[in-house]
Order: C-alpha cells, then sequence, then structure tokens
C-alpha cells in the first residue's frame, strides 16, 4: 500500500526502506532535503491517494504534537495517523482528539527494535480502533519479524495502549539492563575471575539469562573488553521515568525498575548533593571525616 | 570417556542421558536403586578405570561435603572431582583441599539449563587448574550446546570461579525475573491494556527485552493467562544471597539484585513486621490508622 | 488578631483551639454544626473584619479548591487566604490565580505535627509574597512552639515552596520510618535478642538514632510489645508519591524514599502480581515450584 | 569502682574522663605514652585490685583481639572484660571462648553517642551473662546518660546481643542519614526553595522528623551552607554491611538500609564499572550514545 513517513532520521529512514524493500509504496518527508522524497508536508499529503495514512516519525513532545498539528489541517476525512515515535501515552489522546476534531483516525505504535529493526524487523504494540489497526496490517506485516504476527505485533488496546506496551517495555530494559551491570561490576571486581568477557560469552546459550541484551553485551566487551573506551554517565530517554510514575500511580512496587533510573541519575553526577549531606553528617557526629590514626572512634 | 556421576536426580539423570547419547559411557550411582546403575560409591569407583573422573551432582552443602569426603578415601592419586552442583564458591577450596590430602584433583562447575539443558544442552562455568579442564573438555563438550565452545562454556579461573561465574550468573537472573514481573504487574493493573499476555508475546521478536525469560513468561502465561493458579510464595536457592553478599564484601553497589531478593524474602511474609512498625508510627503521631471521616489529618 | 478557620477537623479544631489560647479571636466554620461556630462560610467571612484572613484546613484536591473558589467570590481585594492543608505544590499555582482574579492573595502553609501540635506546636512551612507572610506572623507564631522562630517556622519561598517543603519532609517521614522498621524487625527476627522493645527504648537518649518518632515507636511498643493488634497494611497519603515523582523530575535519585513507598504498596497486596510472575518462571525453567525430594535442581 | 581502660583514642580517652567525673577510678592503658596512664597492659592488670574490670575500646578486628589474647594470659579467674568497641558481634563469642579458657569473664557492649558522649552520655548495649551486666552496673550508670536506666541502657541479651543491637542501630542509623540526605538534595534541586539550610532548620521543632540527625545537619549547613567545602566520598565502617548481611540470614526485606550502604559504595567509584556496561549497551542497541540530532531514536 502507499505510505507517508514523516521524519526520517536513522528509525524513519530505516523503516522507509524497509518497507519499500517489502514491495510498499512510501513517500517520506523531512525537513532536511537530502533524504526527503517531497519538499513540504503538503506535498506528502498531495502524493497519496485518499483514504491516507501517515505514519509521524519524530521526537516525543512538542515536535510530534506539532506536526499532528500540522496534517489535522492537511488531511482529509477517513485518513488515518500513526504516531511511531517514543511519545508519553498521555500525548495520545491529545493527539486522537486534535484530529478527530477533522475526523481523521488515529492510531499510536510503539516500535522496538533499534538500529537492527531494519534488517530483523521491528516489533510492534499499537492502539487505536480495530477499523484502523486492520486497515494498517499490511505496513505492521512488512515491518515486524517474518513469521507469525503475535509474536512481534499486539493490538495492545484503545488509544495510548500501543505507547503504554512500549512505555512498560522500556522499564523492563532499564531493569535488564542494570542486573547484567551489577552482575559484570562484580565479576569484574573479584580477582579469582580470569577473563570476564569470556564469562559472559560463555551465558550466549543454554543459560537462563540468555538474551539479546547480553548478545550485545558480549559484543561490546568484544569491541572492549574493560569498557575503557565508555564512560559510565548514562542518559535516560523518558520512558524510565514514566513507567516509575505510572507505578506509583497504580500502587505497583517497582523496586527494580526504578533502582535503574536513579542509577542512570546517580551517574551523570560529579558529586552527589545527598552524598555531601551524608559525609557533613559523619563528620558531625563522630569525626569519621578526620580519617585520623587514633584507636577507635565509634558512634 | 568414561565418567562417574553421584547423584540421579532429575539434573543428574538428564545429564547422564546426555551424555550417553553423545557416545559417553557413564556410570551413576545414586542411593535410589531405581536409578543407580551400581550399588554404591564403593562399586562406582571400582567400575572406573584410572585416572579416574567423578562428576558430582548433589544439592550444595553439607551432602556435597560428605560425597567429597567419601570419594576422598576411595579415589587414587590422579583422579579428578568435578563438582557441578549450586555449590558457594567458598565450599569449593575447602574441597579441594580435601581431595589434595589424597592427592586427588578438583574442579567446580556451574551448571545453567535447568530441565531444558538435556535437550538444548548446558552451559558450563569452570574454576581449576587447565590440565585437569583440558582433560574434562569431552564431557564439556558433550553437556553444551553444539556450536562454538565459547559461547557456552568458559574456564572461568582457579578453583572457585566456576561457581563464582554461575552466582553471579544466578544473581543476574534473580534481578532479570523481578524486572520482568515488575512490567507484567504495571500492564496488568493499566485498564487500557486489553490483553497482557499477548503484550508480552509480542514482545517475543524484535525488541530489546527479547530473551529465553521472555519465552518462558509467554509459555506460563498462555498456560495460565492470569497466573491464578500460581502462589506468590517465592523460595530463593541461596545464589542471590551470596550475590549480594558479595557485592558487599567487594563494594559493589547492587540495588536491582538485592531489590530482587528482597522482593522474594517479603513474598514469604503472611504480614510483614517492618509494616507493622509502620503502621503503629502512623497511629501513634497522627492517628492514620483510625480511617475516620474527619475533614483533614495532617502530620 | 482575628483569624477565620474553615474546616475543624481533628487538625483544624486543635488549631482553633492552641490560637485562642494564645489570644487570637478566631471564627471557624465547618458544615458538622456541632463544631462550627458560625453557620456558612458567607457568615465566617462577614464576622471578619477587612482586611480578612482565612486559614483552609479541609483535605488536599478537590475539598480545598471547592472552598478556595467560594471564598474567591465571598472574599474582598486584600484578604488573605492560606492553605493550610496538605495540598500538592502544583495546586498552589492555581489555587493562587483563582484568587487572584478577586485581588485575594494566597499564602501556602504546610503544617507539621499532627495530633501533638495542640500542645507542643506545630511546625509551619509558608510559601506565598513576603507582605502576606509579615501580616500572617501573628498566627505562625502562636501555632509553632516557643522559641526561636527559625527552629519551627521558615518562608520557605514563593507561592507553592510551603507546601513542597511540606512535601520533602513527608518524603523523608516515609524513609525514616523504613528505617526504623527494617531495623525492628531485624532485631525480633534474631533469637539472641532477649527483649526488641526493650533495646529500642535504649536508644531514646545519647544515640545517634534518638528522634521523635523513635519515641512514638517505644512507646507503640510499650503498649504492644509484640504489635500483635496491628496490621502490617500501611496506606500512603500522597506526599511520599509526589515526593519520589519531584525526585524523578529534578532527576534526583532517591532510592530510600522510594523503597519506604514502594513496601507501602507491597504491604496492601495479599498477593502479589508481580511474584506470581516470579513464581511462574521459576516453574517454567527448573521445575523449582514443584519443592520435590529431588538431589539436585539446578538453573 | 576501679576500672582498667585499654585503647585512648578519641572515644577511650573521652570515657576515662566522663567516668573520673563520675567518680570512678579509672587507669588507661594506650601505646601512646602522651595519654597513657601506664607504661603496658601488665601494668595496667597489676594497677587493678582483684576481680579486676577492663574496659576494652580500640578498633574491631584484629586489634580487639589481640589486646583480648593478652589480656586472657594477664588476668586470673573472676576478672571481667567488656569489649566496648564496634566487634563483629561473631567475634564476642570467640572472644568470650579464649577468656573462658583462664575463667575469665567477658560482656561486649555496644556504645553510641560519638565525640557528644563525654558531655552527653552515652546509650550502652550489652550482651553478657546477668551476673557480669550486675557488677558492672555502676560504670554503665556512669557512661550513659543520666535519668531513667531504661531509657540510655539494656541488657540485650547472651554474649554477642550488645554488638547486635549496636549493629542494627547502625543500620538504621545510614538509613536515617540517607533519608535525610535525598530530601536535602531534592530541595536543593527545585528553584522554588529560597533558603534550603532554612528549611531544614525550621524543622528542628514540632516536626515528625525532628531527630538528633537532623540537628546535627543544621549545624552543619549553618556552618557550610551549600556543603561546598564537603566531598561526597562517603566511607561506611562495617555496620551498615553486616546489617544487611544479618537482614539476608534471618530473610529480612532491608530496602531502605541496603540501599544506603549502596549509595556510599557508590559515592567513592569515581566512575561506575555497572554505568559502563549500560552505557555500552545503549550504544550498541540505539546509538543513543552518538547524541546526534536526529529526528528521532527509538528502541
Amino acid at each position: 500500500m502507499k505510505l507517508g513517513v514523516v521524519g526520517l532520521g536513522r528509525m524513519g529512514s530505516n523503516m522507509r526502506e524497509r518497507l519499500r524493500e517489502k514491495g510498499h509504496d512510501v513517500v517520506g518527508y523531512d525537513p532536511n532535503p537530502d533524504v526527503s522524497d517531497v519538499r513540504s508536508l503538503e506535498a506528502l499529503v498531495e502524493a497519496l491517494p485518499a483514504p491516507r495514512a501517515v505514519w509521524v516519525m519524530v521526537p516525543a513532545g512538542a515536535p510530534t504534537r506539532q506536526v499532528i498539528e500540522q496534517l489535522s489541517r492537511l488531511l482529509a476525512p477517513g485518513d488515518v495517523v500513526v504516531d511511531g515515535g517514543n511519545s508519553r501515552f498521555t500525548d495520545d489522546k491529545v493527539n486522537a482528539a486534535l484530529l478527530a476534531e477533522h475526523d481523521v483516525r488515529y492510531v499510536d505504535c510503539g516500535v522496538s527494535g533499534g538500529v537492527w529493526g531494519r534488517q530483523n524487523g521491528y516489533a510492534l504494540m499499537a492502539g487505536g480502533h480495530e477499523d484502523d489497526i486492520a486497515r494498517l496490517l499490511p505496513i505492521f506485516d512488512a515491518l515486524r519479524p517474518e513469521g507469525d504476527r503475535a509474536y512481534s505485533f499486539v493490538h495492545a488496546g484503545g488509544i495510548g495502549a500501543g505507547h503504554y506496551a512500549k512505555m512498560v517495555h522500556n522499564g523492563i530494559e532499564y531493569g535488564l539492563m542494570q542486573a547484567y551491570a551489577e552482575g559484570y561490576e562484580l565479576l569484574a571486581a573479584e580477582e579469582s575471575i580470569a577473563d570476564v568477557p569470556a564469562v559472559l560469552r560463555a551465558w550466549s546459550q543454554g543459560t537462563v539469562v540468555r538474551s539479546w541484551l547480553l548478545d550485545l553485551l558480549v559484543q561490546a566487551l568484544s569491541e572492549d573488553p574493560g569498557l575503557g573506551s565508555i564512560s559510565g554517565y548514562t542518559e535516560d530517554s523518558g520512558e524510565g521515568r514514566w513507567t516509575v510514575e505510572e507505578a506509583i500511580a497504580h500502587a505497583v512496587p517497582a523496586p527494580v525498575i526504578s533502582a535503574a533510573l536513579f542509577a542512570r541519575f546517580a551517574s551523570r553526577q560529579d558529586d552527589s548533593p545527598a552524598m555531601k549531606a551524608v559525609s557533613a553528617l559523619r563528620r558531625q557526629f563522630g569525626g569519621h571525616a578526620v580519617r585520623s590514626a587514633e584507636p577507635v572512634e565509634v558512634a
């Protein structure tokens, strides 16, 4: 089928290529003329036959909202917009309402797979009305890995459910990464372990902890066995925060996901104000900070 | 090669079968005559040609120690014993010393794969002297999945390093399981998610969180979509505790693995003494426990 | 000075009494005629000389908003409203704007002290314009404990800063309570400790951990040494959640406060969905749940 | 009564002074002749009338063990030794056994109060036989704050119980300090809070969170409002680790105390190996580390 794609960064352009390889007719628009197929959003809309389908793949938040607003004015009743970015699920109801004023349909779709998706296929979590999902199935089927649809695609629920599922996916991802990372650090701290990368590589097959993330860590360690080239400064991209906030909203204990999130926060601090306060307290009550050679300090 | 196996529970008997299928000559001993090939440990030792190799696969702690002590008296200089159970790495030095008094060699080997290992192969983490490892390679190769040895076997270091690596593997496993579990609970708590098992199944391919554990959770949910038949009461089997203790000994932060461990402890409490103390405090300072309909309670 | 107080639940009526004892002229209104001094909010406003000061002490959220809206219509330019409830700081800007339409001033004031405040005095954290704070100082001074004002009162900043400070105060409170509770549970689990309540009582003087919360726990244990009459089911009243959400918003690691919050969530679950998932996984990969007496289970 | 004190560092010499002020006859020994009353441990023993009482106040571990061993050879049957240092409770049984070979009695005593104890008195948690405790009561009463003995002294149980109680006391202390520290950091991160030290000072009276630790933090902030002179690098002195290990041994969830401990570990890392692993993973799966300005990155 014919599809418009708005946003041709790494993800958008990779998806355009995968869709074309699978036989779909994709028209892409990006402000960067080097990658764009058309000169404007208006041109993209004109290039599509009604009822149109437009997949938006731009950064979450204001950029996505801006594109949705522009599309609401350009599209016609019966057209459908898919937000495939990492939007917060709370944005979806607003986006849908904006488009609904013009009788334009809306589907949210969480996309997982990163740069590997172009080759392996992307996992897709969609939210919206069943009719709209049905209409987009050829696109979903082309984007996802081949094989049984149920293993890489889900119609998770109404509008917002796709991004909700993707948010939880990413929250879990935070926890998984931190679990491997703690194990890695412990192995690296234990002198009896002769070759830490070799231990992790040996977990690749047959173990309970085998996973794609483990494969990636093995790959990273094969490129840089001591990770000497990599800083521990670690960004977080929003979904981890939202997951913990949703856990709080639902009174769901989330000690692991929140610990993983806080570890990222801490990784970005040169010196922790909290730990300065702890140090200050220790100095106050016991003179611990003095580090003198006195026989005993009891507090 | 010819190998003695002591302990023919599920793991031991599965490993015996896999080794036989791969062409090895295995003599197994178990106190249970229904599964044992010989009548006694003495008979097992007699059935093996020198230098002998005996794989011990009995519960960690006292049972393993008892078998090691018996073998130390029965075996001859140059024989080798492998402890393939879930022993704590600190046991290995003691076991090795017990055997060394009789010039018997010792290798510790962490084994991962559970009931699936018989078919898929087991991942193996071995500790000990290089010569002993080399001698046992045919056994290791038969037990592990086919393919590149480095992806399912590691000589992790000296005596104890194999069990150390396995301990960390299991500590990571605790964290991974809890991460998925928190995500599952959050999805189940969110009313907009129409079909929680379907969401997890859709993560099976193409996602960042795909893993064998996820596959197992998908399988469990396909058998019992609401997990209604399963209690949240969750045992822990030692390695999680040891991992946190090692993290403490090495001053390695382990917030995720420890949170996963503590969640298991809490799952086994009918009522938490700690939370009774918190409730008691709330009652003291603000009358919170009274749950009255008064206009405002401020503390 | 003359002050109107809206909301005469336990907190409001206690504060009315303390203010009267300190010589202030308080007119209180409550829907409950048994405790109200006047028949209506209108009557309360009429009873006050301009420029009026009205202290609102009703539950946070909708009830407080409703009273603010009513007051905005009843009060005159130059009057001032204080929200002394446990409102979220984000409500304050809205409340202030509602009143500002009528040129009515607004001050937010976090109040700590609970049922003990009537006798001991309340600690006060105020937010708003300096002029409004200055005008209310006689009230603040009567409510707080005697002595140096700086030890029980702070003008924390602009509108919302008072409730922000109170929110953080309560978040800290969660962490403190959980720390004592964990220690209590550990002492109770250790058979060598002969008398747990006696140990905690002995910490009342001279120790690093002495505090008012410890005094309350000692008191609770003197009333019920094993806390047998108290359930571990523990509510949370909002500020703990908001504190963690603010920590997330500011990228501040808050592992202790969040752990304390999650422990409360968990205390309210009969069976944890997350731990059911962990149990289900264990059953899948290793048959752990079977609890058989087999020689060894390795996963 | 007459008491020997071994170890005259800050704690030991402060305790000597307090005991002398209370009328006791104290003979102190320290390797440092500037502070020692006698030239040798032998001289100290000779200076005491039988049955002797010797209070050991030297660093936990090897130094304390060494003094116990020396005393076991110098003392006579019926003499009593008190270990007042921060020894692990597991050391106490060994110390007691060493002395019991010579019919010398042993009492362990956790001491809290730090440098403030000389003036305010120390809280004491003692373990051992009732007769030995009774004999030492005049010393305990002189060391502790005046007033009801139950509020600053406890005979916690048999040998080791005193240090066990002190260990838990310190574990709680870790949690309390971290709770205040997280709150402090959040206040410092929030621009609407005009004066963070003033907010904490205002909690000194009337609040739920008032405590001696809060008083110390207020004092520290009055000396250095931004804690600019203090590093966040925070040592831990053993009891926090032991508390978490005991929590694990008793299957007691300790998320707050362990989080506080791990925060100290993390504070001492220039760059976290775990977070390097997380960063490496992010780079692998999504090119997150590249920080490019591309329209969207989805993982």
